[in-house]
């Protein structure tokens, strides 16, 4: 899988905090993951089916994730079964949801679908549907395309 | 440069609307145009000399972006200078700002740094920071780690 050249980790080291979050997700499969753990996904072998993802690549995504503290990986085994292991999100993973919450309605508002396949984001009772708005200062929505980034 | 395996070609089509997303952003480079373009950023020479890209790449992550109509290409020409291209976000490029402040605010609580390089994200009076938040179906603030997804 080709890795990072030198001028990507350059341009994701030691810089602003979004080039750190970068450097952990950076690839779309590091999203996917993140994603299809938040679904439910535990094991190597539910995420390759959900995903279609090459074995090797899975391997090598899900150890970046586990070294970055994303995921914990868990040894389980089952009666007659070899030792397998689990991927479970750690608090900090569990997290990343609010990105791919502001994905998801980027997604949907920007490039539409027929009949699209459907994720929702819900809160602890399982029911309520989850947004994400920005605020100013005073608790007052900001529309998303009025904000500006400036270096401090 | 090394573009997408069919495997990830088809785990981010025709699905849900964090892959549509991501087939729009696929690599680092694309989120970290859109950061400087939110910091005011224009030229390809601007682009290439702020995060040090080479300019084959920077060439096809910019015509990408132009594509998915995230930003769009216009030429200018200064007095005794050849035609020079200029790049500027769309409605929907600029509402990219929300997966970007996600990620900053992930970054910053998450991957900790001495002395990081900082970017601050503004509204309208430039002098407003804005961060986000998550509300549930009662506007009511849900911490990101007690999200999960759903299918539907």
């Amino acid at each position: 899988m080709p890795r990072q050249s030198p001028a990507l980790t350059k341009a994701l080291n030691g810089s602003c905090a979004i080039a750190r979050c970068l450097g952990v997700l950076d690839d779309p499969w590091s999203f996917l993951l993140v994603r299809e753990a938040l679904l439910g996904r535990r094991t190597f072998a539910e995420f390759r089916d959900s995903l279609g993802i090459a074995s090797d690549v899975l391997s090598a995504r899900l150890a970046k994730l586990v070294e970055a503290d994303v995921m914990t990986r868990t040894s389980y085994q089952e009666p007659g079964q070899r030792t397998r292991e689990a991927y479970d999100l750690t608090p900090a993973g569990r997290e990343l949801s609010a990105v791919l919450i502001a994905m998801k309605q980027w997604g949907e508002t920007h490039v539409p679908r027929e009949a699209p396949a459907k994720v929702d984001a819900r809160g602890r009772d399982g029911e309520s549907s989850v947004t994400f708005q920005l605020v100013d200062e005073h608790d007052v929505a900001v529309p998303a395309d009025e904000v500006t980034f400036v270096r401090s």
